[in-house]
């Protein structure tokens, strides 16, 4: 599936457009509209195979991670499995269908944080090795976002620089808390130095809640995507921003997706609850939090396609701080492609939430 | 203080009003721009006193609500606990200061919901014959909602008749969780049931995180105000929805403070990630949670004085699903007539937002 048979479908027009090579091989700025989705899932055989191992000496557990692979492992050739397992086939084929440019491509959640930390290491390894070498075969398609063990910090931040400067990725996809522990917790905190020396943003990703308030979302599949998920990764955010990791990892990025998980509808509630503690020097944080969220915090728009929640995010945050996703193969590429073609804002705007805002914030060449 | 001594201001221009006082002795409706608060807080010398000794016994907890209490029972002089004990002098004044036409009050959080059940009826009692007393002494000034003690629910649905019938309070003030335990247990429904057949509103206000998730948040003071109180809150109204209340009382109003507690910014994730289940009849939700949303939530602008938060919830709500509060003694007066007299909305709207919404969810006579 090579660069001569790539259609990129032009804004809201959907007009046909060929991609131009340039002299250097690159693929020129493609015509029409250009579209980077920023979470983007894929998995491998060799994570399938880890998860199924794990959960199946684990039946007694109902957790929605273990949910989630029981379902996806029991037939790799059910759609979701499928489209998972799938990089160059369906997906580009997608993609070309409706005029996405590039996947940002990362583990599907829970991603390796489950494995026992030896096996852990060696499938973040080994996964990225396969997500740079499907880059490299499809040039503008692809960029990735490198898994990592935080099991293992120091194996963790090691990956992070061979993922930057040996594989060429994008930054680095954490699935919220590992075994219950938050990135707030200091153990980890070699693996934020070594992303904020790098310049490699962290995309905190849901996955079921920890113990520590799962049993308030036990009832009714609360613990899921309908309602957990986010609590759990807006609780995991805004824990690393109390704990004051900010203020020692300053040009650290940290990008949410799920229109930001809620943590900036939060914002002016979050300041005068902290100001005094930080006016007198009592919090960790040196900063109010409005200050960090706007310096440290980028979001972007997977599974909240609702325009009033867009406008919100761009007032309060700046259009440059948002950027579009799809959340696929989880959710659908037209209804994406549509609520952002369709999103009530300039053409600048819009430009820089579908595209522009990724390959700045993601280090992303096209 | 009688209402020859009510000065309301009128909207930006400030310019004093004098009430007129009609033939019935019921003050007319005030010139100027009508402002009633829809979420402020007092508390009385009996609840205190039960407070106070329910702390002393238990000094080895350090729950917020409990430091809450902690705090404001060292000291009655000290300045909350003073605004709280006061209704007829300092607040008053301060309403008449900043033209605050009336205080929807409701006794301050975790009201009675910790104390034993039997002194927990009684002290919801008698706190709600003070409260129709200090109202009827205080005609335009004040509204209130009824405390109840949900440990002993058919009580608690005996005293929102008491408190609608015999003493015209306007709704039903219940903090969080009583005992770890969200109002979807159907112990609680006759709860629902009698404030859905008397159109008593119920004002779901935070308290604690329950212990269900509160571990989440014990660092870094996350269980309070900054952040757990509000997970706690909306945890608990998507509970109820996700039980399926809504479909069993469907003329139930539920109001949750501080912009809604971001409910509704999930609204369109709740609706995706709940569709499938409803369609198939597989939940106990009969409807889309964006239905029960819009039908049975009203919010109100309690401690996020953020017009970008408001025009969100406008958009999404409706303008006249929005009622204004100040959080009363806990934010200030000053902050909260500001916020609201410079958001960037209509006039009509901000009549609607700042009293008249609130006279038809709550039945409040001017």
């Amino acid at each position: 599936m090579g660069l001569d048979r790539r259609t990129l479908l032009g804004g809201a027009s959907a007009a046909a457009a060929t991609t131009l090579v340039n002299g250097t091989g690159r693929a020129a700025r493609p015509k029409g509209q250009i579209r980077i989705a920023t979470e983007e899932a894929f998995s491998t055989r060799e994570h399938m195979r880890a998860m199924k191992a794990l959960v199946d000496s684990r039946p007694e557990v109902t957790r929605f991670d273990y949910k989630l692979y029981r379902l996806i492992t029991a037939d790799l050739d059910a759609d979701t499995p499928k489209r998972l397992l799938d990089l160059e086939k369906i997906r580009l084929a997608e993609m070309d269908e409706y005029g996405v440019t590039m996947h940002l491509l990362s583990l599907t959640s829970p991603g390796v944080q489950l494995l026992a930390p030896d096996v852990a290491v060696g499938v973040a390894r080994s996964t990225n090795d396969e997500l740079a070498e499907v880059i490299a075969r499809n040039p503008g398609r692809f960029a990735g976002l490198a898994t990592i063990a935080p099991q293992n910090p120091a194996a963790a931040a090691k990956e992070i620089e061979r993922a930057k400067n040996k594989l060429k990725l994008n930054g680095v996809i954490i699935n919220s808390h590992t075994n219950n522990e938050y990135l707030d917790d200091k153990k980890y905190w070699p693996i934020l130095e070594a992303a904020e020396a790098l310049d490699m943003p962290i995309y905190i990703h849901p996955r079921s809640p920890s113990d520590q308030m799962r049993l308030a979302m036990e009832d009714y599949n609360m613990g899921s995507a309908f309602w957990g998920y986010g609590m759990d990764t807006s609780t995991h955010f805004v824990r690393l921003m109390a704990s004051g990791a900010f203020d020692r990892f300053p040009a650290l990025t940290v990008v949410l997706g799920h229109m930001g998980e809620a943590v900036h509808f939060w914002i002016w509630r979050l300041d005068y609850m902290s100001a005094p503690g930080v006016q007198r020097g009592e919090s960790p944080m040196k900063l109010l939090p409005s200050e960090y969220i706007r310096r440290n915090l980028r979001i972007t728009t997977s599974g909240q396609e609702n325009p009033a929640a867009l406008k919100y995010s761009m007032d309060v945050l700046g259009p440059w701080n948002v950027m579009w996703a799809i959340d696929y193969p989880y959710q659908g590429t037209a209804s994406a492609v549509q609520f952002m073609d369709n999103a009530p804002i300039t053409q600048p705007e819009r430009d820089a939430i579908y595209w522009q805002n990724a390959a700045r914030v993601f280090n992303i060449k096209l």
